[in-house]
């Protein structure tokens, strides 16, 4: 852990999704509350999505930030406004388009949590 | 908030999976609860998927509705009569296969939550 | 339930995520906790990804089970030690790559899971 799930709607034109995870690593791993390499990102293109009921143009892009439970609500509120001021400086949406930017703070359960590292052979 | 993701089988043919979340955002949206816009859903086509540990042809349809902490357990027991009732309109499975369909209701953490909007240029 | 999902990073060559979802449902099954019918389980490749900081060739393998909520810890942890048992014997690291397996038990809110099995046609 943590473990970073991006989401974002196939209509953001020029989207950097891999420079964007990149950007929320340094972010996170600059909090302080994470070994840098335990850091683990991904993003999903949304090819398929639907943004409430109106033909308008609208996209999203939503980060899921998983991390071991325990933490107090102030670290984790601190957590998600780090990753939204990272998608506010890495997302534009088209002109004409409406636009949100979420994210969630998930808590893995500790106790069962399992892991395992493999050092390069 | 609310996000949906729906997550199908690719074996499901014909299954239109745009339509189906564009008929699911306008049921959520007809129970009062959101505010339509802010209904976010996207599905995820499976091409790597396994059901059990046969080789009998099975099919499943899975939806997670995600909304924010603290409804009371019948409405969101609802919204996920709501959520499979569409399931049931809209997924036919192919002669001769098993199908599942399940909707689960999770909840964000309303203590750290973020969003924001941005509107068109 | 239960539902399994299977994240794994797009470099590592030559793993086989069809063959270890079947061992995977297989382990489960084995488990004595689930109707084998049940056990639903995906894979998603990650082509877009990022391990911590470092340009380092790093990798991870990902997996998250999903059960109806009430079962005891150990219970749990027991499920998260299979799995990553089978993941240590699916997955392996190209040469001088850094890998992290990882297993995490996520709880299906029991109340408002619905679902429906329809037999076929």
């Amino acid at each position: 852990m943590p473990h970073l799930t991006l989401e974002y709607s196939a209509n953001l034109d020029g989207f950097d999704a891999g420079a964007t995870l990149r950007a929320l690593n340094v972010a996170l791993a600059a909090s302080g509350h994470f070994d840098e390499r335990d850091i683990k990102s991904r993003a999903l293109r949304l090819d398929t999505f639907a943004v409430g009921t109106s033909p308008a143009p609208r996209a999203f892009v939503h980060a899921k930030l998983a991390v071991l439970s325990g933490r107090p609500t102030d670290v984790k509120r601190e957590f998600s406004e780090r990753v939204l001021a990272e998608l506010k400086r890495h997302v534009v949406a088209p002109p004409g388009m409406h636009l949100q930017l979420s994210t969630e703070i998930l808590e893995l359960e500790r106790e069962s949590y399992a892991k395992a590292g493999i050092e390069p052979r």
